[in-house]
């Protein structure tokens, strides 16, 4: 039991360049909310029945000022981008259907299409050193899918947790279209972080995580989507004429609204930065590759995601005292933290809100490390 | 946009005998974890790819502590009771199957059951003034239901959220075996407020709310089964092979699970003082029937969820000034929280955890109130 309670989290007073951290930092405001309605049920104070419609606190107008944000037409918030994916796709299923997926996409679109009863066709990616993504073969990934079964839904992922690539999403989305399969867009490393408009993309739904880019604790997420799918996702329930079926009543009850709704307005602000954001990954990207580090995927790269390789690196890992842990050890000794233990030839890294200062500290590590083992 | 940021919880300060709040309560160990693990996907940390095998912080050593907790075999966290229901019922379900649910259940069970294409079968309680859960009961509806087609799963609310009946859960766990059928135990309001072991019983699976009896911030569920149903629920992913589907991959992945571990010494503690509750709930259902309101369901009392009738707030809240209101803002005026606004005939609130001193408030509440409009 001595093991439970409080624990202290490690990585206090760390640079943080985790890709799956920078963009789910609270803001000041969201600290403040975390505390105010930690407890359990706390949003359900003035419940009448359902999330979407509890006025105090002000959870009804947060949901209906969301469409604005996502450019779509009706918004939900769900228990994360994962489960806005598996609502859409369990909505949208049949028996022996398929769903179209971009070969970059995050593991959790192929679980919640497993989880649906939906069979996965894959849209390959271009392949070292791009990754890319080209519109043109969601085509013909669609039209051999089709001669197998029926295509209920395509998967953009927008940018990619790999490398950050931003593909053509509006060509995408109008090939899609071309042979009548809805659009979602998997936004995760995008809503929060930077501009993106459902409809403006000509998207059907778009999905993006709270935690991961929206300043909230978590797990939450929001789901956007065209009014004509509100049949299908916003289905209610039989006996519980109130209750919607895909969210089974209410998803985020608790804390992790409060503090989505405490960060929107430094959301919304802070997209507004989101060239200067590009601007540095850019510098980052540059000075990594003086370094001989090798930036992988869209280049000049248009996302704070970037995916680097080092064969330098790898060489050192050989040989090294503590193997391929060497680089994680040596940038924890640095207050570095987000580079997963082990890796050394491939990592991937964000800088996303993170100072130009931490930044230059991160680069002088990489400079120091390649230094010491040269 | 002014509308958002930060805002106050208008309860603080109150008296709370919402029975959606008095066990969802954080423990202070849990307000100091709520801070510390506030950002977004903040247990990721060192993860290696399964929330389950997280050894910093020990959500590996949490989960192996769960089952000796829930007397079950295996464990796991999900994002709130429903969430889990629902895990099990997609999991277990087939085409044209069943789940027999009992009359007293929580709207989650039928609406999880309608998310996972089963068919419900309802065992009736037995109506004013006990609404009581007979185990024969359970033969007939199952017997019957096995002539329209397989009955994949019996769910029994222990107890319900409504009038707070404890049921005899072994009996009705033996019943349904003689039928091949597994139980599923609804301890949202159990586990964590009493002393609840799955296999004592004899049930199958075991579900629990962080958010709403173990002293967590949500949402956030447990899940408890026996080995012999891991092989449905915990199905891998063909592709990505430790990723577990009915899951996701991962649940409550972040501050959620944290705060439910800061509370967990807590709630294995305040447990041992379920017998002093169940007293302090019948002395509040005692003094409250000295004043004309009637309890309902099992008396006398076993539980801290309590559902009363009072024909004398009826009457007067056809006459009052503010209509069936007007005990609402009496009790607001009072400080005190928990009663639906609108309800006088009918209502149902929680003693748990509240000192006898504050429910002396809310007797001398009721009795003015009583007092002041006959």
């Amino acid at each position: 039991m001595s093991k439970f309670g409080f624990i202290e989290r490690q990585t206090k007073g760390f640079i943080n360049i985790d890709p799956l951290q920078t963009g789910g930092k609270l803001s000041e405001e969201a600290k403040k909310a975390l505390v105010e309605w930690g407890d359990g049920y706390s949003v359900c104070d003035f419940c009448a029945g359902r999330l979407e419609e509890i006025k105090t606190p002000p959870i009804h107008d947060f949901i209906e000022a969301l469409p604005d944000f996502l450019g779509c037409d009706i918004a939900r918030i769900t228990n994360g981008a994962r489960e806005a994916k598996f609502a859409v796709m369990h909505a949208l299923s049949k028996p022996n259907a398929w769903v179209v997926i971009d070969g970059n996409a995050h593991y959790t679109s192929y679980i919640a299409a497993e989880r649906a009863g939906l069979n996965v066709a894959e849209v390959p990616n271009t392949g070292y050193p791009e990754f890319k993504i080209e519109p043109d073969r969601y085509a013909e990934v669609i039209e051999e899918t089709k001669r197998k079964g029926d295509v209920v839904l395509a998967v953009l992922t927008y940018p990619d947790g790999n490398y950050g690539n931003l593909p053509n999403a509006r060509h995408i989305a109008k090939i899609c279209h071309d042979y009548d399969v809805p659009l979602l867009l998997n936004c995760a490393y995008a809503v929060g972080r930077m501009p993106v408009k459902m409809k403006e993309i000509g998207a059907d739904f778009i999905v993006g995580s709270g935690h991961k880019s929206m300043a909230s604790a978590g797990p939450i997420g929001v789901l956007g989507m065209r009014e004509e799918y509100a049949g299908q996702l916003l289905r209610r329930s039989e006996k519980y004429k109130n209750k919607e079926v895909e969210f089974l009543g209410c998803t985020a009850r608790g804390v992790t609204i409060m503090t989505l709704i405490a960060s929107f307005p430094y959301v919304v602000e802070r997209i507004k930065q989101w060239d200067k954001e590009v601007e540095k990954a850019r510098w980052f990207s540059e000075k990594m590759e003086e370094l001989g580090i090798v930036q992988l995927g869209d280049k000049p790269h248009n996302h704070d995601l970037m995916f680097f390789e080092s064969e330098r690196l790898y060489e050192i890992s050989k040989k090294a005292k503590k193997g391929r842990y060497f680089l994680y050890r040596e940038l924890k000794k640095r207050k570095i933290h987000g580079i997963k233990p082990g890796l050394t030839k491939h990592f991937k890294l964000s800088t996303y809100m993170v100072p130009k200062e931490q930044l230059e500290v991160v680069l002088n590590a990489f400079g120091e490390i390649l230094e010491k083992y040269s």
